[in-house]
């Protein structure tokens, strides 16, 4: 991986930033955030602004450029990376190390007296923006707005926003009707006292109005805002997605049920002017919701009086407890992915030792055998399929000039997952196709402990994941190892794979409490640079636990693991292993063997098969 | 228990709410919240404003009156307690359950519109003024600052401020003296290029001097302000405290060494003037550190361009890591410490058959046998000595109509510490004395699980302590049982008995990182109401664990009981332990065995001696 070369686009970027045609005075630094006008994860072409000015690609990081200084943070998953992806005008900013200074700390100290710092505020979220305001002010900078994007004025060739054909999803998947989200939409409005409701985040409105899109890779969202009053829904959208006459019908265009779910829809840049219109003509006590991560662009748009902004929207809530037809989904999608899985280790095992297999190959047959299965979509993030050192790049993820062979004597970890019409899958498997190392098998039983007392833990109702963090560590601390991500991240149903609000990090304190019907994932790893990444992850439903007590009647809940992919047994060392642990492993893999063994058979996939059955033998 | 009489003086403070010689309008709500003005937690019988309207006199609680209604917020410690001590005028608002409003919002869902809040703004902590004032401000709400506290316009005999006599430690006792710690905090302040340093928390003005009172019941300190520039330290303190020429020589009043250490003192209660006068000279740069939990009335003097507020002040990050003096004099307080409580346990062994002993006596013994060690200076805390079902009301204070005595059917709990010149201690111990129930070995069991838990846990440093509060309760939770308070909290050295910035609890985010020479309580508890309470409880010191690996150089850390007070093994069951457990549990008896065994010994106390033997037994 050579860096990407960018002496001369920086020079452009400072020449804008003195170009008073952007701004009425030139500004001091540039703010570059990840991230599109709805705060999104990952992002479409035509967004990847950060990633076109630095080479690094990562899916979170945050550049600063000053007169002087071209500065990038990124969090521990990213550190190897984003150092080969930056050439020497980078300076690469640690998050999470002691020693590394915030975005404003590291503002101040380098600017001149007075500066003027611009950011895109569509592409700023309104919490941001008011940290990094106050952060500034206080020092005497000020934080400026610039109406255009000036990336977008230094990169000749930019691509198009996609506008992909949407897909509308019946009962069958969803199993709540966009009208019946609506009208709980609506309840939870009247309940807080407020008039209107601004959806900016995608995959929200995606699920609002059970439809999808694919206008960004691996993310089955389309852009779209939405406002949502007690009477009125406003739909805004590139038009010409609403043509088709079953679109229309699922979205009752023409012919609506009840005047009050009527959508009218307007293009998708009218949002700004609508959402003007409607703040003209608030009422003294109107309210509008908005999420404090929504841009700061159409934020400000609402009086501060009138502005209600909260940490997660009652969709963002709503969509992260899945109801049973999704759960059903979920178990489906993550069958169907198993039953690859299995068929890829299987044909991984045999082809190995001929030592024609590369990173890119086995994720293209992992792809490939994915793509076999029923409603298969497409993947949900780019495989990161590592061999040796290249696993302790924690998001690596193979290019032709990185691609290594997978051999017998190196660990092999694949961090993969699907879009299926039922359900979105995430799974991490950390294998060995010859004699790993003791150290390797010691690390790898680490984990392995970590993730099982996540998965296995039993807790209060209401508790915070984050609490639980903690217990995928305990065993890495106990040998002075540790991983420097959080351990796991809400997933949604055909839907982005990294969702709010619940998770288990170490790194939040705002997460909503666990709730029976949360699906989250579990992934602790440890990663020695140079030499091996280890990462095993399921991905596991919230559900209720029935100990012994119940303490004031509050209720207990525990996971239950969607995933059902074997975990390797030759890289246990299970003498470290409790008994209890040893009890999980075996009643895991008798639960894959059972579950995946009866689909692979009815799929007829006979040495797949048998290699579920070798890798589910009872350890002792 | 019963009940304070309350109708009465709500009434009058309702007249006072709307008396306009108060505040130029009526108000319609007043905040009483706990503390004084240095936001202390325990506090002066002057200070009791809040148990004086409500008759509630736990360590934390707030409460708010307004024309109808009469609330208090307090946490799990003291649902129980403060049940018993309110009358019906008043709703108890339990914190920490799901459905409890905050203060903010119940505060809008009773009052009408437009409504005006007052608080005493030297009572009220400046970060707590600013959310209240916003979320009121939201609502079109007000608070306003009322000079006058309307708690003491109803209070005709309420006591005087305390100035008892000053002590000045030596730097056998300290290990820093008090010229070093104005020149290490000089350095702070001028590397972060602040020019004035406002200390308004009693403990820190205490460690800062070198200096210990007892104007406050169970904390060492006295009542004081410090203002410390680059050049000066105003020093604010009843003046006729300062007459002795010992004490004079400690402070160097008369005969400064350098000018800059040259201490101005000043009447306590001229820190408003004074600091309004600073204030008034300040130059355009000049930059003023308070701590944001400071009270609103002084931290408002300081011009908002120069306030600097911190969450923790370089005083209390100071004081929070002990240097080797101080570890060496709080290892000695806690043997002679724990020679009390095996003379007191033996004692109760002994006399508890005959019927004699009750709560009260027991605390009183307690405090006998502590006063007879050397250095003591009186108890760190009120005695918690309570037995069956009163152990389940978590701050329990035996008074002479609760009095119950001690017998060989129910368990018997005992949370005591004391202060003596070389340290402070707090331990809890839970024992019976006939034979525990099934049920009540079980509990006990879980709650030892914990504590061990987080005893023996290895960390990297940089962990802060909240992210070691699930270990503690991952036995309980599994049997569905939990308990309603952190797991521990930071002890000063001859100070308070609860210091920041560190602990252990789920409930904060902000707590300082661990480090080596920090010391906090370790005390996981599980409680049936009505029944009995269960709580252990050691003092541990952070120290450097030396685990196998080291991870990025990071180093570990772990703890060191200076607890050394046998755990009872008959309230154990021991085959629900594991046998590192067990092991951690022999070492800790063998350990309290020979160190506390030889003091035993030392001081000729062979019945004390003969009972830590018989409770030190191997655990197999």
């Amino acid at each position: 991986m050579s860096p990407k070369i960018t002496g001369e686009l920086l020079r452009q970027l400072r020449q804008a930033m003195k170009n008073c045609k952007y701004f009425s005075e030139p500004i001091q630094a540039y703010i570059i955030p990840s991230g599109d006008a709805h705060q999104s994860e990952y992002i479409a072409p035509c967004d990847c602004r950060r990633e076109f000015i630095s080479g690094f690609d990562g899916s979170a990081g945050t550049a600063i450029v000053t007169e002087q200084h071209a500065a990038m943070w990124t969090d521990g998953r990213y550190f190897l990376q984003a150092n080969q992806q930056m050439d020497n005008n980078w300076t690469l900013m640690k998050m999470g190390l002691k020693e590394t200074p915030s975005q404003e700390d590291w503002l101040i100290s380098v600017l001149p007296e007075n500066s003027k710092v611009g950011v895109d505020p569509w592409i700023i979220a309104a919490d941001q923006w008011k940290n990094m305001f106050k952060a500034l002010s206080s020092a005497g900078h000020s934080l400026v707005a610039v109406q255009d994007n000036l990336i977008d004025a230094v990169w000749p060739d930019r691509p198009e926003r996609p506008s992909t054909q949407l897909r509308s999803l019946g009962l069958d998947f969803t199993g709540i009707s966009w009208q019946d989200k609506i009208t709980t939409l609506r309840a939870k409005m009247s309940e807080r006292k407020i008039t209107w409701f601004v959806a900016t985040a995608l995959d929200e409105i995606a699920w609002l109005f059970n439809l999808r899109g694919a206008d960004i890779e691996y993310n089955p969202v389309f852009f779209a805002y939405t406002i949502v009053g007690m009477n009125t829904i406003r739909f805004f959208v590139d038009l010409k997605r609403l043509s088709d006459p079953a679109m229309r019908e699922h979205l009752q265009l023409d012919s609506p049920s009840k005047p009050e779910l009527s959508i009218q829809t307007f293009p998708y840049e009218s949002v700004y002017t609508e959402l003007q219109a409607i703040c003209a003509a608030l009422g003294p006590k109107d309210k509008v919701w908005i999420c404090d991560k929504a841009s700061c662009a159409l934020t400000q748009v609402i009086p501060k009086t009138h502005r209600s902004p909260i940490p997660y929207t009652p969709l963002c809530l709503g969509k992260a407890v899945k109801n049973a037809t999704e759960i059903q989904g979920m178990k489906m999608a993550h069958i169907k992915d198993a039953v690859a899985l299995c068929e890829l280790f299987a044909w991984l095992e045999k082809e190995i030792p001929n030592g024609n297999v590369t990173e890119i190959s086995a994720a293209d047959k992992a792809e490939e055998l994915r793509s076999q299965q029923k409603d298969f979509v497409g993947l949900s993030f780019p495989t990161i399929s590592s061999v040796g050192p290249h696993g302790a790049i924690i998001h690596y993820r193979p290019l032709p000039e990185t691609n290594r062979t997978l051999t017998v004597n190196e660990v092999y970890l694949i961090d993969s997952g699907a879009q299926y019409v039922d359900g979105t899958t995430d799974v991490t498997r950390t294998m060995h196709f010859g004699t790993p190392s003791a150290f390797e098998k010691e690390c790898f039983t680490y984990v392995l402990k970590g993730h099982i007392a996540v998965s296995a833990a039993i807790f209060p109702n209401g508790t915070k994941g984050h609490l639980l963090d903690s217990f995928a560590r305990s065993a890495l601390w106990e040998s002075g190892l540790d991983y420097l991500h959080g351990t796991g991240h809400g997933v949604g149903c055909f839907l982005n794979v990294h969702e709010g609000p619940c998770g288990i990090s170490y790194k939040t304190f705002a997460d909503e409490p666990l709730e029976a019907g949360m699906i989250v994932s579990d992934e602790p790893g440890y990663y020695e640079d140079g030499s091996f990444g280890i990462r095993l992850e399921n991905v596991v439903l919230v559900v209720p636990a029935k100990p012994k007590y119940n303490y004031r009647n509050r209720g207990s809940l525990t996971f239950e693991p969607l995933t059902l992919v074997p975990i390797q047994v030759k890289m246990m060392n299970t003498e470290l292993l409790t008994q209890k642990e040893r009890d999980w492993v075996n009643e895991y893999h008798r639960k894959c063997r059972e579950v995946v063994g009866a689909e692979l058979e009815r799929q007829g996939r006979q040495e797949a098969l048998e290699w579920l059955i070798r890798e589910t033998q009872l350890i002792i």
